[in-house]
């Protein structure tokens, strides 16, 4: 089959990538849409810092790819989509063919193994024509949801992860740095939970018109105002939780200098570099940093529910579309974040 | 009156430093003992790369000595003391000369503004024969309680501090890093809160017995087991709240690196270095860390009363005594952990 693969720091589309074949408890899908995430566009340039990161802490992670990813070899990539079931494993309970589906991208083996459908020289992604996916794992998509729409299941869970991993109450305010997918997501479902001031910052005046759509109470372009000054003005009196959603080095020691006084610091962004950060700052204001990473089971299922049921309006985020010949392009272009936000690859 | 300096790097005994009058709401004590802080050494040593740390983050935070502080002027300092009182300012309501006190290391001006007696070129702190405290700050000493033991509420508040902020509950585990007088205090605190499993870590063999007297269920000598897998040996299924108490650049990476997913740091020493860490290794893992300072004044009362009622014992953490003439000396000693813990001085 055809399918994305990133080789050697290169993306290109391979014409002849293993079929798959769907053992117990797996289900074989064709793919109708993937998202293209900001950490493949990371992992695509730091993938072998993350790598090397990864062992030094011992793998003890989700994303780790384990010691055998070779990226000399082709690695796949994509993980969120939606897909349609075309054919289900031997002795597997599972929706029919035809069923539109999404899931966490976690596949099982027959022999019980765990494999993050994130980056895989062996485990197809979502930029490929079909894939495997885990029985356990499918979710059918409800309500006659748009394939397109249902393939932000996603990275829209990320940001209700990141809210939930906060502990934010209704009283408190946020402070959203960075307004790509993910910290659209999190302004998403901030607006959910009843949050009533949520500041949101960013460069690009495209993406700070998404994040009004998606539920921002006051925007602001940080070269003309400072994101915490215009928190102040907007939020001032109320605790805050801060979500850095940028994801590069520098960010979280200007959020330690800056933040008032007890703030919360959720990071979703991935930064896979390393970074310097003054403590003294962060004990000066005893604040509180809170990595964040993923979703669990609930969540996903929870957010396909917000979306299928229109009360997570994600069509605005859509800026794209491309076939696999597009993808290396789409890379490219989501550089600029005033062209895109989110492009969908639709084999 | 005579009290010990700090000018241009340099330790020393000021004979002519200014007698303090007090004011409306002020009193004046005379200083029976002064524990002198590994913050007090870290301000001799980087006191102007914390000032300016400081002015970077706009002086938001009971540190901050002011933009007046002049490290080449004199810079009274000593924050962890008992005392006796002297006399009481004009129209004041405190106790009456000849009761032994503490306080909460804060002065207010008779025009109410707030001078913390910490670093200052004005306010007297702990290290002199005189010094002023506020009416509204001083708990009397009760039990009769010695003097010596009175001056280490400061310092075993803020291990108090530090575990309430961990919101450590019964069930789960505690790992210490560094056993000086702020790793010795959390483990008392995480003794008296009921924690069953208190593994702690330190190179010296003096502070590991140390920390078993205050509570300590485990400890290690880092050089032969990591702390980490001690932890996983004695409180392996636990969670995890880590708290670090060493306070030197490359430890909370370390701690990001080697703890379990979802382990709360609580940063209970105070690192004035810039420091690098990789915030992959947080997100990995969705660590938690909460940066602490200071106490407020309900844990400062309650640790003055759990020291009084003997459920703390602070006696075994005093090492040394000197006089003024001897603070210079002791600033040196105190780089010795395994010759000294908290050196009290008795003007």
């Amino acid at each position: 089959m055809r399918a994305v693969s990133l080789k050697a720091g290169q993306i290109y589309v391979k014409d002849d990538a293993p079929d798959p074949v769907p053992g117990f408890g797996q289900v074989l899908v064709e793919v109708k849409a993937c998202g293209i995430c900001g950490s493949d566009l990371h992992f695509a340039k730091h993938g072998a810092e993350m790598l090397a990161l990864g062992r030094e802490m011992g793998g003890m992670t989700v994303l780790d790819p384990g010691p055998e990813l070779d990226l000399d070899q082709d690695v796949y990539m994509g993980h969120e989509f939606s897909a349609e079931v075309l054919e289900v494993g031997p002795d597997t309970v599972a929706p029919e063919a035809g069923t539109l589906v999404t899931s966490i991208p976690i596949l099982f083996t027959p022999e019980g193994a765990l494999r993050p459908i994130v980056y895989s020289n062996e485990v197809a992604g979502g930029y490929g024509e079909r894939m495997l996916l885990s029985a356990p794992m499918i979710t059918e998509v409800p309500n006659g949801l748009d394939f397109r729409h249902a393939a932000l299941t996603e990275p829209m869970a990320v940001g209700l992860h990141a809210v939930h991993k906060s502990r934010i109450a209704p009283g408190e305010g946020a402070l959203v740095l960075g307004c790509g997918p993910v910290g659209l997501a999190v302004i998403g479902s901030l607006q959910l939970k009843g949050i009533d001031t949520i500041v949101a910052s960013d460069f690009s005046p495209t993406r700070r018109a998404l994040a009004t759509t998606m539920g921002a109470t006051e925007v602001v372009d940080p070269r003309e105002e400072p994101a915490f000054d215009a928190w102040m003005r907007a939020g001032g009196a109320k605790p805050l939780v801060c979500f850095e959603a940028i994801g590069v080095p520098g960010i979280i020691d200007s959020v330690l200098k800056d933040a008032p006084h007890s703030t919360r610091l959720v990071v979703v962004g991935v930064c896979m570099e390393t970074d310097r950060i003054n403590p003294f700052f962060g004990i000066s204001k005893e604040l509180n940093v809170q990595f964040c990473l993923g979703y669990d089971p609930m969540e996903f299922a929870d957010t396909l529910r917000a979306i299928a049921e229109g009360e997570l309006a994600v069509a605005p985020l859509i800026t794209g579309e491309v076939g696999l010949d597009g993808v290396a392009g789409a890379f490219e272009a989501l550089g600029n974040p005033d062209e895109h936000c989110k492009i969908l690859v639709t084999p």
